[in-house]
């Protein structure tokens, strides 16, 4: 019998029952402000990762070593960022509730706001661990709360003071970066400080979300996303953080703003894939350290 | 004394005062289904205008030779469809209010509902031309009764049964043929109709809007566009219809659709450009018509 | 409980039992002798299709009246003709065994070999039908028998003389030519004769193989192909001569040489995916014809 | 013994001594006023070559049984438009000299004024014939006399009232229009008038130069160009004008404005690769009637 | 009342009596001997600016703190070098005049040497600082001594021995870096020794100009340029050397040779914008160094 | 008397008789399994390289100094391995025998086997430095022994244990890198170990084949390649790692896998002439070690 055909991320053939992770994308961009196209983002990663190797040579583990479900894409209403994030929230709630770890595949960074919803329900003084070229910090923009530009500042009003930790952010207002000075813990440009913040948050055992703006790299090795910022990190560089942070208690993540048509090279979907690959091996390596 | 760098599309230097027709552009494409990019439409129109002539060998008229005015383009939320069709409305009706033809350039075709609402505010009992691929007369879309495949829809809960004519379309859900069937006229595939349809609202100066979604080229001559439909006209048969439907009562007009960056040969936005100054000079040369 | 992500050419969700038509794609382009690309021809057919309505307001039908099932991608071997010729005969054959239709998605266009093998084994007296720019008739191509360029002579010597019938030839050897006035029976340029030809194929009922080169269509509206020739049909030529040709006892069919990424517009992929729902619709309509 | 690279169009593999028609290309596209890159052109052309058929069906003739000689691309100085045409001049008249038919590959419209001087040195009373978008009848240009945009009117200061007629002209200043309706004899949009005006010609033998700028062509099948004009003939149309020209007695010809990155599709290469095959075709076959 | 579209660099909104800084733009690249382009530089920068923050958390400051006006884009001659540097040393004159520091946007690297003309006139003694891949101090490029290949040679003859201090070189002829020995002050492949000069400089008060070639950047981070040298400078170090440089008297600067369509991920446009905002806030911070 | 085109990388121009190294090019890709596109990859460097200095300020010399013969490309059949392998060892034992160099210009890296196939005959203990990003160990893929995914396995086959030095390497399946534990000398991720490497093969002298898959290098700085990986080399660590090698007594080279389509910005063909013109020169002056 022939079967019919299904696409998942390279080597997450795992059943959803059996699965520690669980990946679910979000095509949805609809509150970009400058070039839009991240909807495509998990599309992209999951049909361009059947070019990707599935053993790291980084971290020398293989992918089908572990239990990781693609659930594909949510089917989102585009000009409605409440619904979107309504749907995005559900899904993370199922997961959750599974008892297994939901990986946020985006579109734009909006959709992190959808998960921290539902990890945050469930996880009291979550954390979150943010990488990114921008602060994300605004308070609405052109009138919109709901924006991209304004995702860690909504996630700020769900966690706190002091549990966002941000690296990297090179752009923004000078008005977000006054407001971090007073709520968040920001590092400028990079990735310092990141040793130290995961050794506290391992020695408390406390929740943490992980989210990753692509655009936290330097656009040379990364061109294919809305708001490209020259001076950022490296490929390398990265990958140590993913490494060093999954050390942590790591509860939800997500990878977003990919938009794969602004590099017709297809280096940054490569490259996305591979921050993939590089992710859940960490996460699932951690594993134990996930059970509340 | 050195001026500031003003850019307007190419020969309309016209004072707002003196303007029989204004511009404005709506760079919004939010609620885009498949591929977005429509929000770049009308600045790329204006900057790319300065490689046409401004002389129509067709029309043996020049732009120069009438009164058009180019306010740019609205700052418009993305995100919120609402809002951005509040502000396309406001500035439609303050054009319409000094007595001037509003000729919006999209952003992607749910804009035109903006400009409908301030239209058929002022003249009672309009009517609708409206050449696109896509009939647009879904009830709604994933959900969202605002969204560009529900304009026409939406249209049509303002000016009524018999008052949307339709042409070119060749894309749409078996549901919205039959609705176009119960209460729009639509053409399939071509202008078929077109020249009748005119000269029975010429004889009775019934105001008119005319939304022209660029997808109704075919995609051999107008790729850039987010849903290209093959099977569509020619650019000579749609200024051919820009010129027959010009000799009516046109009280507001849109351009839609270009979406710039999916053309990078530049075509489809110098094609647009040629459009927009056939559809200028039509507009123009029909004016005292437009009086009411 | 939630699924997998499944991915099919848009409306083919039927089971493999229920289905009257199997979508099968050869993702091959080992022998293209100019430009690679038509591998990724089949899933970006599958992948781009979700932004194509299934109705079709050309033959008023819809594509989720019918029962289709796509059996996605064969995993073929690169570098080896004879080995992925095999693996897609042994497809073909399988489906034909069920007593279904094959429609193959290529691939360059030597995939067409592997399926004719199959379908003349079980239909003795096939007529081909060949859409195509290039005659393909060449002996060899620089020492290769299996290659793109021989297809059609390879093909001869399974089907014989006067059972290939070619349309919209307009490239090739000279020698080509010489061969095609001999042994098969060519149309130059356009659809001139097929009409006729379907008429008397129709009469005697004899099972006939279309094959489908997507570049008989002008380049201007399908720009995405390996060898662009101008000189071409449009679009709509090819539609009339699809729902002219399936009037006959179609028995086996293909779709080959979209190579998408050398049209980064999209537009040929979306014109792919167009040209196969009507082509779906067409052979549905006149299923009963395929018993044999 | 290895030889080192010889790089030609295709099929022109004749010895300088032997050939009746002689290529040469000239790089250059300083003048032009909006989007560059015709220098890269003729290079193209060669380099692309390699995929096309010497085999013409449409004449039923190869380019292999003519003598044609690819004498390369000149090196010609940018930024300096007289050296520039002194060096093109040059080459036309030396080729001239030895009795063979000059075939100039562009580069911009301007390079065709170096030939121009060299042919009409040789042939007192020669006409021009001339298809092309745009009028080119410009008497300067931001102050330059010669670029691109003033070709013609140049050489109208050559051959006089009368002696050029253009074909397909879409595009210009009005006083373009009106320096046409004085002194040359222009068709607008297409090839209307050419058979008579050959036939013409023809009886009386007289000298004739024709220059092909290819954006003649509708941009939907030649979009590579640097200022592409919609409204434009097919390429059918264009090879039923090249082989009706070619029976006058034409002593130079030119093929320009090829920009082939701005069509990264390659079609537009490859159609300018097919016009140039079947130029070469038509005016060999023609050849008798290029002795003066 | 509705205004007009106004189009300056973000944040550049002073009026021009109030202003320290003038932009003004010269889309020029007419003897680019490899690929053209440069001419679309100065309106990309203008027009992408939109997407950047003024505020720049490497500089603490804002530009909307600054008085800069943005001039747009001077009208040149393509196809006579001579006119065009006329109308580049008449703006920069003018600029000059009214105490203002001049910023040209190029435009290819020859435009430089119409600023250079205007302000050694007025500052006799000049100092320029060259940050360039390549050493531009060819006497003749093809026979033009007014070539992109040619500028710094022809600014020499204009300040003469010790006064040229070129930074990041790796590539030219054997014969331009044995110039280099002789008569300019040349440091290969990156800033080494820029941190001294710039202390000797500033010791002395001497005026200095700065012009910038951004292909000193390496090609990963700048591909938009028309002769990508592999190995050059990252955007950190270029963003060092600016704000060292700075602090100099610097009376005159440049900023040129983005090609913006050889890179259509944008990310060549939007690092130009952010080197632009760098150089604007670095300048304007030691704008009393300015005064002479 | 004018000369026929003949095109060469800049500055190879020697006779074939009095050169040193000559250079082969094969057009070959059929094998590629993700993204083909190499085989444009010789003819691109050659025809790009008008735009490169022959000069070196790297290594103080110019290409036009030494003797370099370019033979152009090899004709080779796609669709069988085997042919077009026998062809390219057929080349490389031509020039081998002739006590010259063989420099060859892949497409994909399975024609290195061709070229190996030749020197190790010739060369008996020959010792192989590789470096790639992919360690090309499998033994088979899909089926296929002779594919790019298993050219050093193949080599391996040749040379046998200890003679293939690996550098560079961060992709593969588990099974090569276990494969390459006990065969080979495999060094991940970069050059280290490459100095003592070459120092202990200067010691004895002994024949060293050096295969460069340009892949090594970062996606950032090479895009057009057909498996980017991130993570790689930069273009300054490669160079000093040629200079390095080139001390050894280097028999024969290849340089392979530009894919010039997938980077339309033309940064990776530039960066591979410059790879090319830096590794002739540093050939070229360890020539007399070159002597057995």
């Amino acid at each position: 019998m022939i079967s019919p055909n299904v696409e998942t991320f390279i080597g997450c053939d795992s059943s959803y029952r059996a699965a520690d992770i669980v990946l679910y994308g979000a095509p949805f961009d609809s509150t970009t402000s400058y070039r839009p196209g991240a909807r495509f983002g998990p599309s992209a990663i999951r049909h361009e990762s059947f070019g990707l190797e599935t053993y790291s040579p980084y971290q020398n583990a293989d992918l089908t070593d572990f239990d990781v479900f693609d659930s594909g894409d949510l089917e989102l209403c585009f000009g409605s960022s409440e619904a979107a994030l309504a749907d995005i929230e559900a899904r993370a709630a199922e997961i959750l509730k599974d008892g297994k770890l939901p990986l946020l595949l985006g579109g734009e960074h909006l959709v992190t706001l959808g998960a921290v919803r539902a990890v945050a329900q469930k996880y009291p003084g979550l954390h979150i661990i943010h990488f990114d070229a921008h602060a994300d910090l605004r308070d609405d923009y052109l009138g919109a709360k709901l924006s991209h530009a304004c995702v860690l500042r909504r996630c700020h009003e769900l966690v706190g003071d002091g549990h966002i930790h941000q690296f990297c952010i090179r752009s923004g207002e000078r008005a977000e970066f006054e407001f971090a000075a007073q709520h968040t813990e920001m590092h400028k440009f990079d990735f310092t400080g990141l040793a130290e913040l995961t050794e506290q948050l391992c020695a408390t055992k406390e929740p943490v979300y992980l989210t990753i703006d692509l655009d936290c790299l330097d656009p040379s090795c990364f061109p294919g996303t809305g708001t490209p910022e020259a001076g950022g990190v490296s490929f390398l560089q990265l990958l140590d953080a993913i490494r060093t942070v999954a050390k942590a208690n790591i509860v939800g993540a997500d990878l977003n703003e990919l938009a794969p048509m602004l590099d017709i090279s297809g280096v940054s979907t490569a490259t996305a894939c591979k921050v993939l690959r590089e992710l859940l091996i960490a996460l699932d390596k951690g594993w134990p350290g996930f059970q509340t």
